[in-house]
Protein backbone atom coordinates (compact mmCIF):
# COMPACT_ATOMS: atom_id res chain seq x y z
CA UNK A 1 0.00 0.00 0.00
CA UNK A 2 2.64 2.30 0.92
CA UNK A 3 4.91 1.54 -2.39
CA UNK A 4 1.41 2.26 -4.47
CA UNK A 5 1.36 5.57 -2.41
CA UNK A 6 4.68 6.52 -3.20
CA UNK A 7 4.37 5.43 -6.71
CA UNK A 8 1.56 7.66 -7.66
CA UNK A 9 3.33 10.64 -5.85
CA UNK A 10 6.18 10.30 -7.54
CA UNK A 11 4.10 10.25 -10.70
CA UNK A 12 1.65 13.49 -10.32
CA UNK A 13 4.62 16.18 -11.33
CA UNK A 14 4.83 14.35 -14.31
CA UNK A 15 1.24 13.56 -15.18
CA UNK A 16 0.90 15.50 -17.97
CA UNK A 17 3.65 14.66 -19.66
CA UNK A 18 3.92 10.80 -19.12
CA UNK A 19 -0.29 10.85 -19.70
CA UNK A 20 -1.24 13.70 -22.38
CA UNK A 21 1.83 14.28 -24.20
CA UNK A 22 1.92 12.12 -27.34
CA UNK A 23 6.23 12.72 -27.73
CA UNK A 24 8.53 14.94 -26.52
CA UNK A 25 9.08 18.28 -27.94
CA UNK A 26 10.83 18.33 -31.09
CA UNK A 27 14.31 20.06 -31.39
CA UNK A 28 14.96 21.30 -34.80
CA UNK A 29 17.38 24.05 -33.93
CA UNK A 30 20.51 21.95 -34.88
CA UNK A 31 22.56 23.53 -32.08
CA UNK A 32 21.26 27.24 -32.67
CA UNK A 33 19.77 29.40 -29.89
CA UNK A 34 16.57 30.46 -31.14
CA UNK A 35 14.91 33.64 -29.20
CA UNK A 36 12.50 35.78 -28.55
CA UNK A 37 13.26 38.65 -25.83
CA UNK A 38 10.08 40.23 -24.56
CA UNK A 39 11.01 43.44 -23.17
CA UNK A 40 9.21 46.55 -21.38
CA UNK A 41 10.68 49.70 -21.38
CA UNK A 42 9.81 53.08 -18.70
CA UNK A 43 7.79 55.13 -21.03
CA UNK A 44 10.36 58.22 -20.40
CA UNK A 45 13.65 56.35 -21.36
CA UNK A 46 11.51 55.41 -24.52
CA UNK A 47 13.23 57.38 -27.67
CA UNK A 48 16.51 56.35 -25.73
CA UNK A 49 16.16 52.91 -25.31
CA UNK A 50 14.58 52.33 -28.90
CA UNK A 51 18.25 54.10 -30.59
CA UNK A 52 20.50 51.88 -28.16
CA UNK A 53 18.42 48.82 -29.26
CA UNK A 54 18.65 49.52 -32.83
CA UNK A 55 22.56 50.11 -32.46
CA UNK A 56 23.44 46.88 -30.81
CA UNK A 57 20.91 45.16 -33.12
CA UNK A 58 22.87 46.60 -36.54
CA UNK A 59 26.12 46.21 -34.83
CA UNK A 60 25.75 42.86 -34.14
CA UNK A 61 24.63 41.27 -37.24
CA UNK A 62 27.41 43.37 -38.88
CA UNK A 63 30.47 42.65 -36.87
CA UNK A 64 29.27 38.77 -35.64
CA UNK A 65 29.28 36.13 -38.27
CA UNK A 66 27.61 33.97 -36.13
CA UNK A 67 24.71 36.04 -34.95
CA UNK A 68 22.12 35.41 -37.72
CA UNK A 69 19.35 37.46 -36.59
CA UNK A 70 19.42 40.53 -33.84
CA UNK A 71 15.86 41.65 -35.17
CA UNK A 72 14.11 44.46 -32.59
CA UNK A 73 10.66 45.46 -32.92
CA UNK A 74 8.19 47.94 -31.06
CA UNK A 75 4.56 46.68 -30.95
CA UNK A 76 2.11 49.40 -32.73
CA UNK A 77 -0.39 49.31 -30.06
CA UNK A 78 1.96 49.20 -27.00
CA UNK A 79 4.68 51.61 -27.58
CA UNK A 80 6.81 50.17 -24.66
CA UNK A 81 7.28 46.87 -25.38
CA UNK A 82 9.80 45.63 -27.36
CA UNK A 83 9.84 41.77 -28.83
CA UNK A 84 13.36 40.93 -30.62
CA UNK A 85 13.90 37.85 -32.63
CA UNK A 86 17.67 36.57 -31.90
CA UNK A 87 19.38 33.65 -33.59
CA UNK A 88 22.81 32.88 -32.53
CA UNK A 89 24.12 30.02 -34.87
CA UNK A 90 25.27 28.05 -31.04
CA UNK A 91 26.06 28.47 -27.51
CA UNK A 92 29.52 29.67 -28.72
CA UNK A 93 28.40 32.64 -30.64
CA UNK A 94 25.88 33.23 -28.22
CA UNK A 95 28.61 34.04 -25.15
CA UNK A 96 30.74 35.89 -27.73
CA UNK A 97 28.01 38.33 -28.02
CA UNK A 98 27.45 39.18 -24.52
CA UNK A 99 30.69 39.51 -24.38
CA UNK A 100 31.40 41.65 -27.07
CA UNK A 101 31.92 45.78 -26.21
CA UNK A 102 29.12 46.56 -28.02
CA UNK A 103 26.63 44.73 -25.87
CA UNK A 104 28.07 45.47 -22.74
CA UNK A 105 27.73 49.35 -23.13
CA UNK A 106 23.97 48.45 -24.90
CA UNK A 107 23.35 46.43 -21.62
CA UNK A 108 24.81 48.99 -18.68
CA UNK A 109 23.03 52.15 -20.25
CA UNK A 110 19.78 50.48 -21.01
CA UNK A 111 20.05 48.62 -17.86
CA UNK A 112 17.40 51.26 -15.78
CA UNK A 113 15.45 52.18 -18.60
CA UNK A 114 13.78 48.38 -18.56
CA UNK A 115 11.20 47.27 -16.68
CA UNK A 116 10.95 43.62 -17.07
CA UNK A 117 12.93 41.60 -19.73
CA UNK A 118 11.93 38.23 -20.29
CA UNK A 119 13.93 35.35 -22.93
CA UNK A 120 11.71 33.14 -24.24
CA UNK A 121 13.42 30.83 -25.91
CA UNK A 122 11.67 28.04 -28.53
CA UNK A 123 12.60 25.38 -31.79
CA UNK A 124 11.88 26.69 -34.81
CA UNK A 125 9.35 24.71 -36.79
CA UNK A 126 11.28 24.09 -40.30
CA UNK A 127 14.45 24.06 -40.59
CA UNK A 128 13.75 24.12 -44.33
CA UNK A 129 12.12 27.68 -44.62
CA UNK A 130 15.38 29.00 -42.29
CA UNK A 131 17.42 28.10 -45.09
CA UNK A 132 15.02 30.48 -47.06
CA UNK A 133 14.83 33.28 -45.01
CA UNK A 134 17.90 34.37 -43.94
CA UNK A 135 21.01 35.41 -45.19
CA UNK A 136 23.55 33.88 -42.94
CA UNK A 137 21.59 30.16 -43.80
CA UNK A 138 24.14 29.69 -46.19
CA UNK B 1 -16.38 77.66 -16.56
CA UNK B 2 -18.49 75.33 -18.73
CA UNK B 3 -16.13 75.36 -22.01
CA UNK B 4 -13.43 75.27 -19.45
CA UNK B 5 -15.05 71.51 -18.13
CA UNK B 6 -15.60 70.30 -21.52
CA UNK B 7 -11.82 71.23 -22.85
CA UNK B 8 -10.76 69.13 -19.68
CA UNK B 9 -12.98 65.96 -20.41
CA UNK B 10 -12.20 66.37 -24.42
CA UNK B 11 -8.34 66.08 -23.20
CA UNK B 12 -8.82 63.49 -20.92
CA UNK B 13 -8.99 60.37 -23.62
CA UNK B 14 -5.68 61.80 -25.21
CA UNK B 15 -3.87 62.77 -22.23
CA UNK B 16 -1.16 60.19 -22.48
CA UNK B 17 -0.56 60.54 -26.08
CA UNK B 18 -0.41 64.55 -25.33
CA UNK B 19 1.31 64.95 -21.94
CA UNK B 20 3.80 62.33 -21.69
CA UNK B 21 4.54 60.96 -25.46
CA UNK B 22 7.52 62.84 -26.34
CA UNK B 23 7.06 62.05 -30.16
CA UNK B 24 4.71 59.38 -31.82
CA UNK B 25 5.53 55.72 -32.16
CA UNK B 26 7.73 55.94 -35.62
CA UNK B 27 7.20 53.89 -38.88
CA UNK B 28 9.97 52.31 -40.07
CA UNK B 29 8.35 49.41 -42.08
CA UNK B 30 8.64 51.26 -45.89
CA UNK B 31 5.26 49.76 -46.20
CA UNK B 32 5.89 46.55 -45.12
CA UNK B 33 3.75 44.41 -42.31
CA UNK B 34 6.07 42.88 -39.68
CA UNK B 35 3.97 41.02 -37.04
CA UNK B 36 4.01 38.53 -34.45
CA UNK B 37 1.25 35.80 -34.21
CA UNK B 38 0.90 34.06 -31.25
CA UNK B 39 -1.29 31.35 -30.76
CA UNK B 40 -2.41 28.66 -28.31
CA UNK B 41 -3.04 25.20 -29.95
CA UNK B 42 -5.25 22.62 -27.89
CA UNK B 43 -2.61 19.77 -26.61
CA UNK B 44 -4.57 16.78 -28.44
CA UNK B 45 -4.19 18.12 -31.84
CA UNK B 46 -0.74 20.06 -30.91
CA UNK B 47 1.44 17.27 -33.57
CA UNK B 48 -1.11 17.70 -35.90
CA UNK B 49 -1.15 21.72 -36.01
CA UNK B 50 2.81 21.93 -36.09
CA UNK B 51 2.69 19.62 -39.17
CA UNK B 52 0.37 22.11 -40.79
CA UNK B 53 2.02 25.43 -39.77
CA UNK B 54 5.38 24.20 -41.19
CA UNK B 55 3.69 22.68 -44.29
CA UNK B 56 1.82 26.77 -45.25
CA UNK B 57 5.33 28.37 -43.86
CA UNK B 58 7.64 26.72 -46.09
CA UNK B 59 5.17 26.61 -48.95
CA UNK B 60 4.40 30.41 -48.82
CA UNK B 61 8.40 31.80 -48.29
CA UNK B 62 8.91 29.09 -51.37
CA UNK B 63 5.88 30.09 -53.98
CA UNK B 64 4.90 33.94 -52.61
CA UNK B 65 7.77 36.26 -53.70
CA UNK B 66 6.64 39.21 -51.61
CA UNK B 67 6.01 37.24 -48.15
CA UNK B 68 9.61 37.93 -46.76
CA UNK B 69 9.24 35.96 -43.89
CA UNK B 70 6.59 33.09 -41.98
CA UNK B 71 8.74 31.68 -39.42
CA UNK B 72 6.95 29.84 -37.01
CA UNK B 73 8.59 28.55 -33.71
CA UNK B 74 7.38 26.56 -30.64
CA UNK B 75 8.04 27.84 -26.90
CA UNK B 76 10.07 25.61 -25.21
CA UNK B 77 9.01 25.62 -21.95
CA UNK B 78 5.18 26.09 -23.50
CA UNK B 79 4.96 23.68 -26.14
CA UNK B 80 1.23 24.40 -27.02
CA UNK B 81 2.41 28.11 -27.40
CA UNK B 82 3.66 29.42 -31.23
CA UNK B 83 4.82 32.46 -32.45
CA UNK B 84 5.35 33.18 -36.08
CA UNK B 85 7.35 35.99 -37.10
CA UNK B 86 5.48 37.11 -40.35
CA UNK B 87 6.57 39.41 -42.46
CA UNK B 88 4.98 40.73 -45.88
CA UNK B 89 6.37 43.40 -48.22
CA UNK B 90 3.35 45.38 -48.50
CA UNK B 91 -0.49 45.05 -47.80
CA UNK B 92 -0.87 43.73 -51.66
CA UNK B 93 1.41 40.59 -50.41
CA UNK B 94 -0.87 40.07 -47.44
CA UNK B 95 -3.79 40.39 -49.42
CA UNK B 96 -2.48 37.82 -51.98
CA UNK B 97 -1.80 35.20 -49.32
CA UNK B 98 -4.58 35.01 -47.17
CA UNK B 99 -6.28 34.21 -50.67
CA UNK B 100 -3.55 31.53 -51.74
CA UNK B 101 -4.88 27.81 -52.00
CA UNK B 102 -2.23 26.63 -49.12
CA UNK B 103 -3.06 29.76 -46.49
CA UNK B 104 -6.60 28.48 -47.14
CA UNK B 105 -5.95 24.84 -46.72
CA UNK B 106 -3.86 25.43 -43.68
CA UNK B 107 -6.74 27.56 -42.10
CA UNK B 108 -9.76 25.47 -42.51
CA UNK B 109 -7.84 22.26 -41.58
CA UNK B 110 -6.30 24.09 -38.17
CA UNK B 111 -9.28 26.43 -37.08
CA UNK B 112 -10.82 23.59 -34.75
CA UNK B 113 -6.87 23.32 -33.28
CA UNK B 114 -6.57 27.03 -32.44
CA UNK B 115 -7.36 27.92 -28.77
CA UNK B 116 -6.43 31.48 -28.96
CA UNK B 117 -4.79 33.81 -31.27
CA UNK B 118 -3.35 37.88 -31.07
CA UNK B 119 -1.80 39.37 -34.24
CA UNK B 120 0.74 41.40 -32.65
CA UNK B 121 1.51 44.35 -34.89
CA UNK B 122 4.98 45.89 -35.12
CA UNK B 123 7.43 48.55 -36.36
CA UNK B 124 10.89 47.38 -37.28
CA UNK B 125 13.28 49.16 -34.89
CA UNK B 126 16.10 49.27 -37.69
CA UNK B 127 15.75 48.95 -41.03
CA UNK B 128 19.45 48.58 -42.38
CA UNK B 129 19.50 45.46 -40.18
CA UNK B 130 16.69 44.28 -41.97
CA UNK B 131 18.59 44.32 -44.89
CA UNK B 132 20.94 42.27 -43.26
CA UNK B 133 19.25 39.42 -42.06
CA UNK B 134 16.46 39.13 -44.48
CA UNK B 135 17.00 37.31 -48.10
CA UNK B 136 14.37 38.63 -49.66
CA UNK B 137 15.51 42.03 -48.69
CA UNK B 138 17.10 42.69 -51.83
Amino acid sequence: MIKVLIMLITMIPMGKTAIWAKEPIQDNNNGMIVRISEIEVYQEYLDEYLNHAAEVAQISVEKEKDVISIYPMQLIKHDTQIRILEIYRNQKAYENHIASPHFKKYKEETLHMVKHLDLIDTYQLCPTNFNKIFKKSD
